[in-house]
């Protein structure tokens, strides 16, 4: 397999945009990795477009409008991990030799969707739906769980919040750009007891594109090729057959097989952007992502160590929870935030000396899987 | 790259089916071609998922009431070429050495869902649309362009429905299965002048399955294997660049990459699954898939060529006319047809003594676009 480096990365900005279509928000972020690579349309030779809530071949109609036609494109949806799904995909195809030149994109429109954040009653046959047992309710109760197992409080867990919501007001790309105290966290709107609206990514619309090489092909475009040292993409068990609901077995085999894969551990992460959907998440996927063991992860955080000048910086983007989620998006956007670091264009957010990122991406609820599908990609320099 | 045979198919019936959820007909589906290929659901190392009308991760839960959990799943969209796409993406990921043993499934459910065939306003930015410029407009444009250019009669046309829904009679897993005269298909519902109802696919509810194994794990588990000689996808080109609007060129492009993958000509084709989505295309279609010249295509129907019986079977399965278009699911039927088919399992249908068969899918409404991707497989034995 060749290595394969990214050149180029873009993305909107994230945030409500009530005027703008699925595909342009698309073809806004495709023309912003084009630009950052220096490279023509007519250079990229295949495709991957996430999408889950537009309508069809969404991708074509990006790419079209950005100049790229006549070419391989597939459109994939992998629930919230549809954008790292596009990346693995892109990745593979370079990686084996089947083309060169490559971009991943991934878009999302809550807003102008017709039927993203609706209240959509349960899928025929989703008996926990019927019951009541939603998503929302389903992390709600995991939440309680592993306050109850774990001792930790919610002023813990709205920490998480805080940090990454201090992180997002310098982040340019970022959605809210507003502190909040853990205060304003607990006392925000009660959404599933005990999760509150600021413990939760909110709803976002937004685009993220990279654009991918060979690494030989890389040098010619770029002196500072971010190297992709892993990508991931696994579905989930039974539920069943997880000992904890509380513990991720999906995220942890996924990162398993990507540290396995870069041939390296999480001693030698440097960065890392994981996915927050809920603030009691991120301490929970520090665990399951091999920073620390269990019982240690309020420490992690508590201490400084994932703050951006702390030894192993966490969402320094201001992830989903500040940054937002526009779901199909958010895989490709945690690669292009992890990029920019690594290069060294964060601008007030930059990580000092980071050389290895890590990125996490966690998505879709089927009824009797614990997930539909992680994502784990590493990149370095 | 390793050669790629086909070791299992498994279909649904094609029909209206109100009370079955999307995932429910791509498990039957799954079920079906496992039991096909005499194969445990363990064996199954990773999946493609083609859907474009449902919700969120429909293959994960599809495979899981299957027993196939725990693995890479990506799911796909390309329109009507979803199917073809997810075969294609399973194709290469064991032609290039990544897995050894995938499943490739389509599914949809036009009566379930609750966007398929509902009158949806134009998207934003498809200025086409606003002015009533649907898909069935552009398709009764192009016909009468046809018939004007060319001096084919809608009686001429009509007999391709009347072929397709002859053999449709004699496919268990055909939607129609009833003969319908020219008469009969001209003096049917106006849809849009010149198409009436029977001269277009109808609604359709279904899924269909393959498994694909490299050919040495082909070996273990059948004496027959069918081998993918050619697998190409690939997007259209700007519309304005198109010099005829009643000739394919993504049809023409993608053909001739299969025909070069495979190492053969039209010439060698013995049966062939194509995409009559409307009567008027398979003709279209003859030409652009290289059968015959423009200007011969009605005498290839005419005469008897593409008949069961002739020396070029076309739909011999009823194709979209007949059996039906559930959009995701099609691209993978055409395949499980030509490899019973080409098995000698086709029953009533069976065109004799076929070696070599060949799939065209094609699919996706975009402005500006000629189409959004084009599907081709040749398979032999």
């Amino acid at each position: 397999m060749r290595e394969v480096a990214i050149i180029g990365v873009g993305s909107t900005v994230f945030g409500k945009f009530p005027e703008k279509a699925i595909f342009e928000l698309g073809t806004e972020a495709v023309q912003a990795a084009l630009k950052d690579a220096g490279i023509s349309p007519k250079d990229i030779q295949f495709a991957y477009y996430a999408n889950l809530y537009g309508g069809m071949v969404e991708g074509q109609a990006a790419l079209r409008d950005a100049g790229i036609t006549d070419i391989e494109i597939t459109n994939v949806e992998n629930a919230c991990t549809g954008g790292a799904t596009a990346v693995r995909r892109t990745w593979y195809d370079i990686a084996s030799g089947l083309y060169d030149i490559g971009i991943a994109v991934g878009s999302e429109s809550m807003t102008t969707s017709p039927i993203a954040g609706k209240l959509i009653p349960p899928a025929k046959g989703d008996l926990s739906g019927e019951l009541g047992m939603n998503t929302m309710a389903k992390f709600a109760l995991s939440q309680r769980r592993y306050m109850d197992i774990s001792g930790v409080t919610l002023e813990q867990i709205a920490m998480v919040s805080v940090k990454n919501h201090h992180n997002g007001c310098a982040n340019p790309y970022s959605q809210y750009k507003k502190e909040f105290s853990a205060e304003d966290i607990i006392n925000s709107r009660l959404i599933c007891d005990p999760i509150t609206q600021l413990q939760s990514c909110s709803t976002t619309d937004g685009a993220a594109a990279v654009i991918l090489t060979s690494l030989n092909v890389a040098r010619r475009y770029t002196r500072k090729p971010v190297i992709i040292a892993a990508s991931v993409i696994r579905g989930g068990d039974y539920a069943f057959r997880q000992k904890d609901i509380t513990f991720s077995d999906v995220t942890y085999k996924g990162v398993k097989g990507a540290y396995t894969m870069a041939g390296i551990g999480p001693e030698d992460i440097n960065l890392c952007e994981l996915h927050d959907a809920f603030a009691v998440n991120e301490l929970q996927h520090y665990v399951e992502l091999g920073f620390c063991e269990r019982g240690e992860e309020v420490a992690l955080l508590m201490d400084g160590v994932t703050n951006i000048k702390g030894r192993l910086p966490v969402n320094p983007s201001g992830g989903l929870l500040s940054k937002g989620h526009p779901l199909s998006a958010t895989g490709v956007a945690q690669i292009a935030e992890i990029v920019w670091q690594l290069r060294g264009q964060a601008g007030k957010n930059q990580v000092p000396d980071a050389k290895v990122g890590l990125t996490h991406t966690l998505g879709g609820e089927v009824a009797d899987l614990e997930a539909g599908a992680v994502g784990v990609h590493i990149l370095k320099v």
